[in-house]
């Protein structure tokens, strides 16, 4: 990590989440395409359980990325997420950092649609996507999830099914609704058929608006500065956890949570037992 | 919560989740009112920012639960959930503290469906129920997110509508595929409509069920100790976050995003800096 340190930062991240069926994987892939024909080495990290990159080969939905298993131009790698607090802060990252020194002029950060992991990725990502689907949710339930203030660019994808009207319209006046300081991104709503690979020109042009528009107002830097800040964070709780989880090197976790379980403390003394172990 | 301590153990905790617009909500009124009806003392926390009891009340959604509003047996929180990693793991352990300790027989968390966060309160939980619908996804999708391995009992709610039969099929058939081991519990799937209220006396019994197998196996203090086990370290790592913010009292955390963004460091080494001023 310390030899790629000076490499890094020349590549645009870009996270594309969604709820799971609103074709986020279809619409990766389709974009992949688009930004290979402009010429753009594409690296693609997969941190969505539900992904077909990610492990779980149900139903051959992995063919759909098939495209481009023979193109060097493109690298795609899963991330196991699932199990521990604070893995995809900790690990996502360390991939982005890699796939950036290696020169990829695009990173894809691939995740599932809802909740903590969402908004943790949304923090690693320069821009966020948000692909909606007609009749999956639609705009109420996206700003109900929260959607609404990380999507730097909305697609609605699935775009010749009906509905997808009312879903543009429902999410632009959402838009509208939200308030947003003088000189700030007005995200822009992309339609989309991830199916027959429409809309994707269009799609990468968004991106390179967003990424042109953060150089120029520096939120670039700021929202890099934070990233760092969230992956050393995630780095030092790590270890932390590590040492915590050694019989006898500190205060012993595992006796602190019996007791706790059976009444016998609370977890404030515990947790209190637990850092006084640190400073010993 | 010292003082708490002494009395909790008593409430049985259900989990319940589900994606976006399976009727998580409406499921989680009609079974309060088939708990209340057994004389049960029922809370109600929900972790789902996009839950109608969680801050954000649009569509007058929040009118659902209107029906225990001036129900002395019924307590219902909302928690903020968002911004910051292990925020729920945080929060809600204690709540739940609060109420076990107060006398509530059965404690219901409501959370939204997938990703880390659903994951994250599964370990709350003494019993986890998973909520489908039909057309939302299915079981593959359901397979897929992970959550064949977090549910004890299952709900396909909106069992009125067509592709129910289909969704509890494929549910079956991928529980029967899941290993198990010998004398593990077997989650029952059962159908709901949340809206008539249908199919709650069942689902009420479901718990019981897996609450008295929970005590017979032991399998209830395990997970109990697993929940304390993660709430004292969730409350040890936001002091030492609290820690980190603070200027000058450690290695200055931003300063160190600084010079990792800036390609001058790397994150590891900036993350012993940070350890290293905690021994100090």
């Amino acid at each position: 990590m310390a030899a790629l340190a000076p490499y890094a930062g020349h590549a645009h991240v870009v996270g594309l989440t969604g709820s799971p069926g609103v074709g986020k994987s279809t619409a990766t892939s389709a974009l992949v395409r688009v930004l290979r024909a402009e010429g753009k080495r594409v690296g693609v990290l997969a941190v969505d359980p539900s992904s077909p990159f990610s492990g779980g080969a149900l139903l051959g939905d992995r063919v759909r990325m098939g495209d481009h298993s023979l193109d060097e131009g493109v690298y795609i790698r899963s991330m196991a997420s699932r199990g521990h607090l604070g893995g995809l802060a900790w690990t996502t990252p360390q991939a982005l950092r890699v796939l950036d020194a290696a020169g990829f002029d695009v990173v894809l950060v691939e995740t599932v649609g809802v909740g903590q992991s969402e908004v943790e990725v949304a923090g690693l990502a320069d821009t966020t996507v948000v692909l909606l689907a007609p009749g999956m949710g639609d705009g109420i339930q996206a700003a109900k999830a929260g959607i609404l203030e990380i999507g730097d660019v909305f697609v609605v994808n699935k775009a010749d099914r009906e509905g997808a009207d009312q879903t543009r319209r429902d999410l632009r006046s959402m838009i509208n609704l939200s308030e947003r300081r003088d000189g700030a991104w007005k995200p822009p709503i992309v339609s989309t058929v991830a199916r027959a690979g429409t809309g994707f020109d269009e799609l990468a042009a968004s991106l390179a608006e967003h990424r042109a528009w953060l150089g120029e107002t520096g939120e670039l830097t700021r929202r890099r500065v934070k990233r760092a800040r969230d992956e050393i964070e995630a780095i030092a709780l790590t270890a932390l956890r590590t040492r915590w989880g050694q019989v006898g090197r500190n205060a012993d976790l595992d006796d602190l949570a019996a007791s706790v379980a059976a009444g016998e403390s609370d977890p404030y003394a515990a947790a209190d037992r637990l850092l006084a172990g640190l400073e010993t």
